[in-house]
């Protein structure tokens, strides 16, 4: 599948940082929901680069919708969104055709692509491509919100600095989005400065984000290979600075008894609920009605502009590299509604198999 | 896919705790591998229980090959182990049919299959079923071995006790295999000790594994949705007690800043190598040949003696529950072997896709 | 997928010859389906050799149900069926580890496997697969059953011999299955006759075989890659023998004109149907609402007993070759149960990815 | 998969015959291959409509590649080609909107999508989306013909002129591709007088086409579920007008006995091939050396001038329609150069799942 993810619903992105455009194909989606151009905007301002905090490149992000939407409505067949490059400096790449910036794909690209990648501006594996999911994302967000199901993302620690965690996801998600940084706790002055610090530094900072799901019906995922868990955090994992996942407790459970790690079951208004949530919602690879919960780590952004030891890899030569394009100094913020937009995608293809590609079509 | 994984390389799991056997289809892989019973037979007792610390159902786990093997070699086509089930009590599950131990599956299970799972022994939600990726793991391994890859798991943390992290996969993976427990450090009895106590308080514990992958050659992987660690994540979130992954450093990343997090490339022997290998051996999705590594927590073994406070999903009403059947106070020794097992199998798959279906016989 | 077919129900098959035994897992099945073991015999009975017009070889198809099955219906894990092979004579397979049987798969089993194929009875290439496709059709055409929908198969032609093509395909459903020979006209005794004559020559006969599939909802299929006739063709390619396949009037529609060949629509009792169904009941990949009609093309078995002349691949030599073993002059009687045997797994697996996972469970 | 084909190497199309663009997304071809938009652009203007005998809209087929092309060779990252849409005059299509063209996708798209499919000029169901299989297909064409490998189409019979069948692929490729209708023999003027005779009746042609591939190594496919027939006969049946498919001598084999229709083998210049070529190359779903040889049935044209009898299916009312878009009197011609591309593409993704990734980049 490589470029492309989901069964029922599938997502296929293509483009290059510095290429003509970016894009997604969206492929079997429920015909008839709502294609709201100001709503996938929004949405894809939300990842844009903000001020100083993040890369001095311009994104506009003016896409086109190049099929699949009929009288502002999904037809049901491929969606196509492509979103043209702007504002491409390809000068500043010219060395990395070469030169393996640490922690970058730039190296494993020459290895798997034999010198043919792209590598202007990280080519294929640049944060750019990301753009294509957050547009996907938000029809997909749509959807899903129509059935009651929220999903939302946000920084939960950044430079030492804790965001509460999610306790209730609906209306956590509106406080996230009003923010400049989608944090819980108004704790965006301090991140922001934060990162302003490190950016000073010719550095950069990673942090842990948190994803919620509010909503989502008990029964849904598979035993084994296609675990909730394992179906999202395959799909987070395409995110080049995400290197870890874990649902509910995650790591803490290792600390624990199990009279300390399970969650007990009680009746709530006739409804099964788990009194604690340490399993993140989901048992046996199945949600279990309770909201679905799950960090991730995202790695210091790799591009710094101090000077790094590293190779020539076509020479086969140790180099120092002084890296002199616009990076962000964190792309913990612009992540955030890359992740949701990727879980809302993932959601969309788990409940069409589940319960038939028409479910999400509320009027059908 | 469901009960299966991979694209060139692909498994099947199917069975029932206390059905008539469980047992695994292995599908794709190369012709004329050599399949030897012995060490299958090694490898499944491995994941074996054994004496106090474990489980104490006996399972002896007589298998037989159905199919895919002729003259001691695999044929390339699908390759079946049956494992017949023995020593099974279903009477000790009847109250599970409707009574739901916390964090196990039984719920999820009734909310995805209407009451028409089999519920005796955690039915196809059973860690037995496991037994089946151990078995095909066998012949993966082996395979991957004659490759010069190898492939090894061991606990690196539980209750309190730190195992050394892999420094050297290869030469740690015997002594892992050599021990009781699989450790690096001769913690045996520490280990052993905590378990017990454990089990003497009617609990159970969880832990870190750690998986550690040598000789993988650089480029092999994927960008976006087929990035090694979505497919190494994916597929180890098949297994019931694990909830979290995190490659390379992982959630430590969280707390440091490019400068630190970034390894630099290095010319060692004409070979480009990383100086650290803080991202886990894979940048971009992609390996970058070094070692491969990655922790997975396990949780606690959810079914513990204690009573709990839970619910009857049939009734719809709040009761207590103590189990009584026979119950691991600790499967993280009996994992590791199960990881290893499914990381070889993907591993193979991946080969297989980059290098072609016979790339795995040595002898074409 | 290889030996695997579908996307939500997957079916997969295992098994050689002369192995211990063949088989099929059926994954994503929905719970709750009635599986009647008698009817599943009855089902494999219509696919067994009979008397002098088949092959000698007696197969009983004591099958066993390994997993998947608890209280008599599914559960909506892997159902696994293991069919143990019975009276087989390996000796008479000797050559053909060198030998080419011609149009047989022998020498391309050799180029793909490279001489480690179990080449005893055809080994993973024998027609004795088949009847795990029939076993588990047999579930699959009881929930299909339930939901109005019939899949039937009768030969239309052979030996010159012409039967009636479908008119009425569920009460033609059972005529053919009441006879000896699947047929919609009283032609048993003419078509018998003319495959011992074929055997007295030894020789064999292929001919033409029909599907008829009603009750199917308008709607169902896709267009592009997953059209209804792309999947179905994928499918019953898998059958060594059928060599060609043609929906509706077929190859008969490349001598009409448009205004011959079109089916006008009509309306019926307020239900949209055509006057004629000259397209099969598919237009543009999707199910109309009509009977869903192919034809498909069952070459003469390869194996005669006649000299014939071919190759020893290992030497790369020419050679004569006289067959010995047991053989059907005509596997056009038995091919039939395995056709509708597979169409009806793969309608279950395009009504699940449609209707849910849920769709065939009728209580649910 | 829906509008996506392929594993290893995939295909997905997008687009409405009139929305803003068609297009292509053409994902895990090998780096490093020549991409040379001439050729792209010389075979999109053999699918074109030329003068009097096929449809009067005037599509340029000017295309932009999106991504995945650098420096004029394929990156090995998703290669999107778009192709705008022009000419377009959606006042023709107003009534299909609710009446349904007789043996055109316009009702089962209704019962599919529920009224939300673009219904102008067909929509996604329109043979416009072909035009970037074939854009796709040329890249793939080009790499095969690196390897040895020639596939090629042509008219095999019209309106009951009949053009001599494949005798030597490779030479009558070029042959055909010179002509203006695809053709071995020198028939163009009376295919060309039928096609007119038809328009001038306002009525349509069908006919057969021949497909035939050499070069293939033998040992490619696989048994069962992707047989080289299935896979094949999957992929050309979602070209619309296709409704049969048939391998080698196909339907003629079921008037043969086996001593007729096997194909000897003998050995020729230490080649194993078979003296003729009944099974059209494929034995056991597995390609066996000698060309693989298929036909097609391509029904006639169901958009007529002519007037017909249907319904208007959101009234529920029986009407006459009379056709007034600009359309194909026989879309034979046309439907060469895609079922080519088609299968190309196909090709690529067989050999890259065979022999890995790279295989079809010479210089690696």
């Amino acid at each position: 599948m490589k470029n492309s993810i989901g069964t029922s619903v599938t997502m296929t992105l293509f483009g290059e940082s510095h290429g003509p455009a970016v894009g997604v194909v969206l492929d079997g989606l429920a015909p008839g929901l709502p294609v709201d151009e100001g709503w996938i905007a929004r949405c894809l301002a939300q990842r844009r680069p903000c001020g100083a905090v993040d890369t001095a490149r311009t994104e506009q992000d003016r896409f086109s919708i190049l099929s699949g939407v009929y009288r502002g409505k999904t037809t049901g067949t491929p969606l196509t969104i492509m979103i043209p490059n702007e504002d491409v400096r390809s000068a500043d790449y010219q060395e990395l055709e070469r030169v393996a910036r640490p922690s970058h794909a730039d190296y494993t690209a020459q290895m798997k692509y034999h010198g043919f990648q792209d590598p202007r501006g990280g080519g294929h594996f640049s944060g750019r491509v990301t753009a294509g999911i957050v547009a996907a994302g938000a029809i997909c967000r749509q959807a899903l919100a129509a059935k009651g199901i929220c999903v939302a993302t946000h920084i939960l620690r950044c430079a030492g600095i804790e965001d509460a965690p999610f306790s209730d996801v609906a209306s956590e998600a509106e406080r996230i989005e009003a923010r400049r940084f989608p944090l819980i706790l108004d704790l965006e002055e301090q991140v922001g400065a934060a990162v302003l610090a490190a950016k000073q530094d010719q550095d950069s900072l990673g942090g842990v984000i948190q994803t919620g799901i509010s909503g989502l019906p008990a029964g849904l995922g598979e035993p084994w290979f296609d675990s909730l868990e394992g179906v999202l955090a395959r799909a987070v994992f395409a995110i080049g600075g995400i290197k870890g996942i874990e649902f509910g407790d995650g790591f803490a459970l290792a600390g624990m008894r199990g009279s300390q790690a399970n969650d007990p079951f009680r009746m709530q208004e006739g409804r099964v609920v788990t009194a604690t949530n340490r399993s993140g919602g989901i048992n046996g690879g199945i949600a279990n009605g309770m909201p679905v919960l799950f960090n991730m780590v995202v790695k210091p952004t790799p591009s710094i502009a101090r000077p790094q030891q590293t190779v020539d890899f076509v020479r086969g030569e140790e180099v120092s590299l002084s890296l002199t394009g616009r990076h962000d100094p964190a792309i913990i913020r612009r992540i955030c509604p890359v992740v949701t937009a990727l879980v809302a995608v993932v959601l969309c293809d788990q409940l069409a198999l589940r319960y038939g590609t028409d479910y999400l079509a509320g009027s059908v």
